[in-house]
């Protein structure tokens, strides 16, 4: 299957507020208790990215066997959410605003994987993407794009 | 806390092309695991509409104690995909294309109630909204709004 | 035509915080190049509410000779904005932070008629909802559906 | 001001349906008057993608002086829409069903520059996605991201 390059977004770049952002990012994520319900692993890559992976699981799936669009949803929005909290300062909570998910295509893998970015970072809110893709036999395949508004919500 | 009717939707008079709407509706939902992974259950009071509620479980929880976002997002989705399925003929199938979930305070409570509706049933597309609200010690909260199209897959 | 009440929003009451909410916003409103640009004419009929009609124009039309999906979203956008405006304090700015535009139908109309009102009233952030209704020889028709994120900024 | 590559979409490889696909798409644009009130211009500088730049206009302006976000976004939902056109079968028309634009910062320019791109096209629907830059004194800026979902309506 020929893949083709399709754009390069130019981003400014990202300011590290927090040294720690891996380890603490790690730390809310593992006080999730849903994505332990998922089995969800976070990868922090580098600054301003996420990474969520998430076996298929019966308890995950949708009346044909794929794993259900919420779950999709769900990841998506967790690994934007994580990679805007990578630019904050400790201390920080995050609060996700808004979420849109578009479903390209049938979730049918043995794995999933929730990518996530900033787009801008800003003092209150951070503007983020995903790209959400299903791996099979070794294949991977896109099957949701996301957006998602996260707010920063300082410890004071 | 007084509370203030804000406005009324109009909306065209739904046709029923299927007279086990609820019974079909009832039947895709219990094949969906991932449902019964979240507890929740359907109610279809009248054609175009459908609710789902869940009650709070630590699996189904974000790191604050509440009811995470995508599962808010999951049961916004479904619940407003299965109105739309109300209105389909015998046989069809559903697909989510895109949805989008507002979160409007935290989704504290015993309990989260998905509530969807049908906007505009087209021959292909069906534009649905929803509304999500969490009780807690018998006071209902709006916790979250959203939108979502939903597509009709024939049997043929 | 058989119309049919859908659903009744319960929001909270609305705080008003500017006592001259509706002349701000009708100033802020004629500021705008582009309202001018299509006709538009806005009205605050009530706190957290506003709506702004405009005469049908061959400048706002696109290729089947009815009012541009661009011309849809930019009304709503306005209406959403300007309802979120009216519970600002004196002097406070506003930004969209996001908007969505569903399309229901073509917008056949002699007149175009965008209705927006805050669904959550924050002290950063406003969610919005609209309508957009055409009429076309007093016939009025929902011709789309709108969501919007609106951002307070302070004077100071 | 340093710029950093920020990722790399893979799609899958369009198919060409309609030899004059750019004159056909041009021919559309040239249609609608509304284009020509913002004074835009279109280019197909591929299959699966489109681009729309419009000269800054008092009547595009909001109260800052910058361009309007109703701008912003219809140009986003044309540009979007052009992209998918480029795939569509020659006679075909196309119908924005959704758009959503999250604006980043002030439409700031003597210049707006609107791209959109395929991310999958189906038979039925195709999602978009875009970005929108306004550049002034040389200089190009990210001013807002777009996501928008086109249905193809067939001559028969």
């Amino acid at each position: 299957m020929p893949i083709k390059t399709g754009r390069v977004v130019a981003v400014s770049d990202f300011v590290c507020r927090n040294p720690n952002y891996d380890a603490d990012a790690q730390a809310m994520f593992a006080a999730q208790a849903f994505m332990q319900n998922l089995k969800g692993a976070l990868t922090i890559s580098e600054l301003g990215h996420a990474q969520i992976t998430a076996p298929f699981l019966e308890s995950s799936s949708q009346q044909h066997g794929f794993f259900h669009g919420g779950v999709v949803g769900a990841l998506a929005d967790n690994a934007m959410g994580c990679s805007a909290f990578t630019l904050f300062e400790p201390g920080d909570h995050i609060l996700t605003v808004e979420y849109k998910v578009n479903l390209l295509a049938p979730a049918d893998g043995d794995i999933i994987l929730a990518k996530g970015w900033v787009v801008k970072s800003g003092k209150t809110l951070t503007v983020t993407q995903g790209e959400i893709f299903v791996e099979k036999n070794g294949n991977r395949k896109l099957c949701a794009t996301a957006t998602g508004t996260m707010m920063r919500m300082t410890k004071s």
